[in-house]
Parts: C-alpha cells; sequence; structure tokens
C-alpha cells in the first residue's frame, strides 16, 4: 500500500498533527493528543492509537503502561487536512491518566473550572 | 467575574490553544480550530463560538460571514489544561467552509482518504 495519505496530511513544521480520540459507541470526546508520521502509520497499521509524546519526545503506544489502549474504528482528516479524528473503544473505559473516562472533565462554571467527572479508578492502581 | 479561569489554560508560546466544537445533540465533531485568550473570553461572554484564525491572523466569530454561526452549550478543558472542547448548536447545521456538515468528511478506507458526507450547501451560496 502507498503512503501517499501520509502525505496528504499537513503537518506542523515539528512535523505533528492534533489527534482526537472519540469513543466510537458514546460519541464522547476521550481526549486530544499529538500524531507524528510514524504514530499515524502504526494506528493504521496496527489497529491501536499511537501518539507523539511531546513531553518524552517519544512514540506513545496509548495504553503501553495502562491497558487502556484503544481499538481504532475510523480515521478521519479534516478540511485542511491539518487535524485527525480516531473514532475508538476505549479499553477499561478510562482514556485519562487521572483514571476518568475523557481528559475532558473539566467545565466552565460561572467563572470557574469545575470537576464534573469521577475517578473511575485510582491513578496509583493504574500505573503501578 | 475574575479571569482566572482564562490564566489556568496553559496557551502555547504563541498563545493558543486547540478548541474542539462538538454538536451538543448528535455528538458528531465538527471542527477543530484554535482559540487566544481574547477568542475563549469573548466565546464565554457572548454563548457564541469565536476562534483565531491563524492564516489570517485575527479572531474570527465564526459564522460572520457564512451565518454558520456556535452557539455554545459547555466549554470543557483537558487534563493538561491545554485543549478546549466546546459543545454547541451548528446553525444551518454546517460547520465547514466546503458546505459540509462536519470538517472531517474524509475517512482512510485501504489507503486512501475518501470523502464520506456530501456537500449540503454549494460554498458559493455561503459566501457571496
Amino acid at each position: 500500500m502507498s503512503d501517499n495519505w501520509l502525505d496528504e496530511v499537513k503537518w506542523t513544521e515539528d512535523g505533528l498533527a492534533p489527534a482526537i480520540a472519540q469513543d466510537a459507541a458514546s460519541g464522547r470526546v476521550l481526549m486530544c493528543a499529538w500524531m507524528n508520521r510514524e504514530a499515524l502509520q502504526r494506528t493504521q497499521q496496527s489497529g491501536e492509537a499511537y501518539y507523539w509524546s511531546r513531553s518524552r519526545r517519544k512514540l506513545w503506544h496509548k495504553g503501553e503502561e495502562s491497558g487502556h489502549v484503544q481499538k481504532v474504528r475510523s480515521i478521519r482528516l479534516d478540511c485542511d487536512a491539518d487535524v485527525i479524528l480516531l473514532a475508538i473503544e476505549q479499553a477499561g473505559g478510562i482514556a485519562c491518566h487521572t483514571g476518568r473516562t475523557s481528559c475532558f472533565y473539566r467545565e466552565l462554571v460561572a467563572g470557574v473550572w469545575v470537576t464534573q467527572d469521577p475517578v473511575l479508578k485510582d491513578p496509583r492502581e493504574i500505573y503501578q
């Protein structure tokens, strides 16, 4: 299979693109991380989400430590070809390193970021 | 109301953060653009989505030309405080400048980005 599809993504100067992971069943937006070319290629090849960790400067197989892997059901690209959208099945129902379903657990309410979603599993149990 | 909540966002060196707009009713991810501090503040104050256009280098009231404004139902922040998620009502049911519901209208199928969603309105009619 040709890699032309990878060339069609408009990577930033740093070779990255934001990647949004959405729960394929609930529609909930679970997280937004970064991919480089290799992350996207591995995601496509393996059927599990890979990202580029900017803080650790390394390829990151989501769930490699926590077991919370993401099975990829579809990969979409936006009109500007610079943002990726994954529809995924989230192992364990936990995408966030805080032990919550989604990383977007805080909502702006009357000028304050209020935590709206519960911790489903203690991070100390997730990352041992 | 204090602006502390704006300070809690971890803006990039360029003063930006990705902002995802999700349809509050359907759950469909419609677009991903950038906000700066002023865009987020105006979004909160007005109840309609504002973004920062990197190409035009100006604040952008979504729908200012097309009429396809976005009424904001909730504003969320992720665990790293560097990505914003809006739940919105999309006027006209069209978020994309190509005249489609969502900017994520292309899906990777057998190594090719395939357009999956129809044009609902000709862009020449949208932007006159």
